[in-house]
C-alpha cells in the first residue's frame, strides 16, 4: 500500500522546503507565482491529498465529535447514540463512536486519541469510578468539551447527562411493596459506578421508608449478565427464607434470574414478582413481560448533545457546566402485576 | 467554550510567522534557541495543545481505522466491529465506528469526514447497490486503504470480505425440501443489494435442482423488518394455495412472519417450517427457537483487519488486492425439525 504524499515529499522533489510548499498550497503572496504553479503542479501529480485536517488545526474545529460508551450492542447505548446523532447531524457534525468494553486502560487510550483527533467534543459514558477519577483528570483539563452522560464522574466542572436512577429505583421498590410483596431482594452490581449505588440506595429507602427491613442476604451483589443474574437467583431460593420479589438493578441479570425461576414451581406474578432495570426490548418480548425501568436513552442522547451545543455556541469566556437529571419511568408489565 | 490555541495565535502573541512557530515547535535546527524558548513558553503559557494529529500529517499515519455499518445495534454488525477491534486494538490501532442508517448521502459524508481526518483505513459495509457505485469512486481513488464487508461493490481493486451468501441460501432451502416441504416461500430484500439478489439465487436454485417448480407469488419482497415479516406472511397464508415453509433472507422479518403464523392454529415445524438468515441471538432464545444462516460475524471481522493489515505491510509499489468468501453456515434448530 503506496504510502501518502506528504508537503515533504513534494519538497523533496522540488528541492525546496516544506515551510516554502506549505505556503506555497496555502497561497501565500510571499510565495511567487511560478513557485506557487510548480508546487500546486508536483502536488497533483504527486497525487497529494489536499487535507481538510489541516484547516482543522488551524480554525481549530474539526466538525467531529466523540461519543464513547462501554459497549455499542446494548440498546441503551445504541439509543443513547441516535439520540446524539438525530440532534448533531442537521447541525453539520460527525458523530464516531468508540467502545471501551469496560476496560479503564482502553478508555484512557480512546480519549487520549479522540483529542489527538481533535474532535470539537467528548460525550462519554464512563467506567471510571469516583475513586479512581484521578488518572481522567489531566484529558478532561484539556480545552476540549467533554459531556459525561448515564456514567458520570463527580467533577464540579464538567457537565453531565443522567437520569435519576434513586428515584427509579425507589419507584420500582414501592410498586413491589405495594403489589403486596413483602421480601423483596436486591441484585446490585458492584463495580463500582455510582448509577448503581444510587438504585441500591433507592431501594432501601424505599423499603425503610414502607416500615420493612432491609435484609442484607437478600442485596445480592453480581456482574451485569445473565449467567450471574442465574446463579444470584439460585443462592436466592436456597434461602432458609426465600424472598418473593427481586427488584434488580440491570434487566440482563434479571432475564437470568426469571429463566432460573421458570424452571421452579413458581409462577410469575402470582407467587414471585419481578422488576429490572433498562427497559430492553426484550423485557417488552418475553413472556411474561418483564417491568422496567425506562432511561429515556434517546432524550439523554438529544439532551447531551444540545448541552454540547450549548458550550459550543457560549462566548469564549462564558464556561458552561450544566448537571441534566432526567426523570426515570416505572414501566409496569406481567411480571410484577399481582394485583389487577 | 474558549477556542483551541493553534500556531497563529502564538505567531501573533510573538509578532512573528506561524512558519517560524512551526519549526520551532519542531525543533527545526534554522530556528535560534532563544526564539525557540520563547516559543515553547508561549505555547505552554497559552495551553497549546501538543498535537499528535500535526505528526500524523508528516507521517502519514493516524493509528485510527474507521468502520461504517448500516447500523451498530444490529448483533451482526456489532459483531463484526468486535472481530476488527481483536485484531487490530493488539496492535495500536484505534477503531472509530460511524453508522449510516442505510443513507447513502450521508454514508459519503461518513466516508469524506473519515478520509479528512487521516484515517489509515476504512472497513465498510456499504448500502450502496452496484448500478450506483460510481458515486462512490472519487473516494476509492484515494490512497487510503477501503475494505468491504459484508456489503460489497464490484470494483475489482477493492478488497472484499464476504459470506457466501448463494450458498448459505441454497443450503437452507435444500434443508427445508429435505424436510419434506413442498411449498417453500422466500422473503426477499428488495434494496439491490447483491447480497440479497445471491440468496434469492440459491434460493431459486435450490428448488429448480431438486425438480420444484420456481413459484413467483412465493416470492415476497419486503423491507428488513419485523412488521414487513408479518404483513408478508398474511399475504402468503392468504393466497389460494398457501406455502408450507418461508426461508427468509433475515431473521427481523421472519420473526414477524412467526409472531403471525403464531395467531394461527398453525403449528411449527409440524404444519409450517421456516429457516432465517443472519442467526442474530434471539433467533436462540425464541419458542420454537429458529433455524438461521450464521454469516460468522466475528471472523469475518478478524479477516477483514487482516486484509487491512496486509494492505498496510506490503511494500510500497505491491498492490493487493484480496476477495475473500467465508463459508455460510446453517444452523438447524426446532423451527425447521419436522423429522427427528
Amino acid at each position: 500500500m503506496s504510502k501518502k504524499t506528504t508537503i515533504y515529499d513534494i519538497a523533496k522533489e522540488l528541492q525546496i522546503t516544506a515551510a516554502t510548499v506549505s505556503r506555497a498550497l496555502n497561497n501565500n503572496p510571499r510565495i511567487s507565482k511560478n513557485t506557487r504553479e510548480l508546487v500546486l503542479e508536483t502536488a497533483a501529480r504527486m497525487n497529494y491529498k489536499q487535507n481538510r485536517l489541516a484547516l482543522a488545526l488551524k480554525s481549530g474545529k474539526s466538525n467531529n465529535i466523540g461519543v464513547v460508551v462501554p459497549y455499542i450492542n446494548r440498546n441503551f447505548f445504541s439509543s443513547v447514540i441516535r439520540g446524539v446523532e438525530d440532534e448533531l447531524y442537521p447541525k453539520g457534525y460527525h458523530v464516531i463512536i468508540s467502545q471501551t468494553h469496560e476496560d479503564k486502560d482502553r478508555e484512557l487510550k480512546i480519549i487520549q486519541n479522540l483529542l489527538n483527533a481533535q474532535v470539537d467534543g467528548i460525550l462519554i459514558s464512563t467506567s471510571y469510578t469516583n475513586e479512581e477519577k484521578n488518572k481522567l483528570e489531566p484529558a478532561l483539563k484539556k480545552s476540549t468539551p467533554f459531556i459525561f452522560f448515564d456514567r458520570k464522574l463527580d467533577f464540579p466542572d464538567i457537565s453531565s447527562v443522567t437520569i435519576d436512577d434513586y428515584q427509579g429505583a425507589y419507584d420500582a421498590t414501592k410498586h413491589l411493596i405495594d403489589q403486596g410483596c413483602k421480601r423483596i431482594a436486591h441484585f446490585y452490581v458492584n463495580n463500582g459506578l455510582e448509577l448503581y449505588k444510587n438504585r441500591l440506595l433507592g431501594y432501601k429507602n424505599a423499603l425503610l421508608q414502607s416500615g420493612f427491613e432491609v435484609v442484607p442476604e437478600y442485596i445480592i451483589p453480581l456482574k451485569n449478565d445473565m449467567e450471574a443474574g442465574m446463579e444470584a437467583a439460585k443462592t436466592l431460593m436456597n434461602l432458609p427464607v426465600p424472598p418473593d420479589a427481586i427488584f434488580s438493578s440491570t434487566d440482563n441479570s434479571l432475564l437470568g434470574a426469571v429463566k432460573y425461576l421458570q424452571g421452579l414451581p413458581i409462577h410469575i406474578p402470582d407467587d414471585f414478582c419481578v422488576v429490572g432495570f433498562s427497559n430492553e426490548p426484550f423485557t417488552e418480548f418475553m413472556e411474561p413481560s418483564i417491568s422496567s425501568v425506562d432511561q429515556s436513552p434517546v432524550e439523554m442522547g438529544r439532551m447531551a448533545a444540545k448541552v454540547f451545543l450549548e458550550q459550543m455556541d457560549s462566548e469564549q469566556s462564558v464556561k458552561i457546566h450544566k448537571k441534566v437529571i432526567l426523570p426515570a419511568k416505572l414501566v409496569i408489565r406481567k411480571s410484577s402485576s399481582k394485583i389487577q
